[in-house]
């Protein structure tokens, strides 16, 4: 018995992520289940994309169903995938959610179109896939079934493509944020190495700028928290000098720094401080880095 | 060894659920233990009751707690039930939260008042039922015991009641708000065939409007997020023309729709937006539909 | 293989709490794993400490992990422990966090220093131990290997202590909010039997006052949500009267009491209400109680 991680949008709010288990524990009563998480921002399939990637390293080998699906119920495809490296087996919409992850081992050895699956719950929904589908073909081939009967074949090259943001490296780098956590901490599209191409080195000051953006425009995004982030900051778009360190307790508390996540990425953080709500930025924003 | 599940009020913020899984881990250390949910809003009985009724067909056949409890400590009776079809157990409160669902399975073959349980952790507070008393049944349950031995006998027909409020269907549809879920999509208390008694067919457009109720006067609800969106929306008493559609792919972004959400009640939505927020409605307000 | 338990600040919008469970579920595949909750206050250690206190008793013997870790990659060591009674093993930062819990076992029997313990994950982040250190160590210990492998031999009396903050009894009890809960309770750092000192018997009436403290100082705590209690509520520092009762229902709804909550502590409540919203109140704030 294989297990399965569920990654979705669906919030914790709602019993959405405890339809998926209860679905599951019904077909694959034996089958481990873990929550990779249901709090990606909703329909952010970018973000979703970028959280897969990084946690399934971490995870067994195993089905690992990922569902953020503003299509749902349109044209869009369904899928199941098997990757070329550990044999992963990844279920969820054909938007591009999916693709970074199997990137990470070795690329899709095999896609199937599972929108019309024999294991599909019925009547299924229009609305609730994960529910419907995802879960229970998910929970099949954790319990054993061939990928190859979940559905009709597919060519892994017609699968919708997602490229995921890269900063522009020059002087400085200017990099969209991929993400805000929970404490605050804002993450870059950007990695170590984009840094060290424009000459930051750890232990270096690093200047940092949020960029007028797409967000701030009339008709931008309109989600609360973060708009009224963006209406100022205490710090906002002045900007603020960081040391690119390691840990957060690499500089005195309160004080910003740099570094590199443990997920890769570039990342500006408040030693046990909010930096998003200090420089008013919020996923999507752009954010210019160089050296001070 | 019976699957548990666990459905309630209490959040995740607080340890509260987790006590509850700490618990029967503790008596059966084998049960697989499945959370529906624990965002049911603070003391809904009724909206308990409904996500209650509509996940459980999608669980295995187990013990089922919940606990939506405002009258915890007081003279309301602590309960197990069995119901007639699948044999499934129900364990809760007494004030009408589980019996819509144990009507979808047949309704209620066996009652037993457990608040006297020889089962309950003793000392019980006065406060925390779902530890000391719902939990520790429902795990022995699962574990195998008999129902009768969880307490004393009770007549079905005493069990406290609860309706779920049906809509006024005439000309229109007059129904109430049953929740908003996290995406902002607004059920309602109605199905299918009240659209369709009052000349609704699908692809029709739908007028929507909210009306005033009890939550609007001084003296209704107080909870913040509620009372906030009903201050205005960016649409409000003026309502909207809805399609009545499928799914929300059936409509361009940002458009209104009149649908049928995956539970079976007609749903408000935005395509990727959040219809609670735009029309300024919560739960418990009243809201007309009709033929445009 | 021992049951894990897990209790953090993590939050569970991110990941970070499903990826304890992904490495877990890596290296021990048959351990149950618990979330005893991921809602601690950010950085909050006094208030991690107090719920692992007062939920490990309920929790079955094994390996428990907390992590409320202001200091990750800095100096504080990491650690394990083994507590006298039970036998059971605690995993997370040295900074007090794990010692009130460890008390309640009759403190600590063995601990190891498992900063570079062998079991951990290369390369090991600065920012997410959680991750590369306590959740691969605490899956080796629950299934089954010995504890002083993971890491080396500590001295227990060289552990960082920390007291639980204890209230000011005379003619009155002036004591700490410990916490608020999700449905508005405030818990004080103070016991029945620190009412009982200054003359109160369940039943009596206590007069119940917020006092200034610290917090409402410029500078003092930003968290968004408690200066905007304190910034009123709507009964603010006149206070109220309270009935000392056992549990809500003891007086009718809306209406105050003073009880002992179901882990102990002194809790004050509204029967369905948010006292902490109508008084104004916040952990760290300080309140007297005494007889009216």
């Amino acid at each position: 018995m294989r297990p399965v991680t569920l990654l979705t949008d669906y919030g914790t709010t709602d019993e959405f992520a405890g339809v998926l288990h209860a679905v599951i524990a019904r077909i694959a009563p034996d089958a481990r289940v873990v929550d990779l998480g249901h709090g990606i921002p909703r329909h952010d399939v970018v973000a979703g994309a970028l959280v897969l990637e990084r946690t399934l390293p971490y995870a067994p080998a195993g089905v690992h169903v990922a569902v953020v699906d503003p299509g749902v119920g349109g044209p869009r495809r369904a899928i199941a995938l098997r990757t070329a490296a550990e044999d992963r087996l990844l279920v969820g919409p054909d938007n591009g959610l999916l693709l970074p992850a199997a990137a990470r081992f070795g690329g899709v050895a095999e896609a199937v179109e599972i929108s019309a699956s024999p294991w599909r719950l019925e009547p299924v929904s229009a609305t609730f896939h994960g529910r419907d589908l995802f879960a229970p073909v998910a929970a099949r081939l954790a319990a054993g079934a061939r990928l190859a009967d979940a559905g009709t074949p597919l060519d892994a090259d017609d699968l919708v493509a997602l490229e995921l943001p890269r900063p522009e490296v020059g002087e400085t780098v200017v990099a969209a944020v991929a993400r805000v956590d929970g404490f605050g901490n804002i993450a870059l599209h950007a990695h170590a190495d984009d840094l060290a191409a424009c000459g930051l080195r750890t232990g270096d000051d690093v200047r940092v700028r949020p960029l007028p953006g797409a967000s701030d425009e009339p008709g931008g995004s309109s989600e609360p928290g973060a708009s009224s982030g963006r209406a100022g900051g205490a710090i906002g778009r002045a900007g603020l000098v960081a040391r690119y360190g390691r840990t957060f307790a690499d500089v005195a508390l309160g004080e910003p720094l740099v570094l590199v996540d443990s997920g890769g990425l570039v990342q500006i953080a408040l030693n046990t401080g909010d930096a998003a709500a200090a420089l008013g930025l919020a996923p999507g924003d752009r954010v210019e880095l160089a050296p001070a």
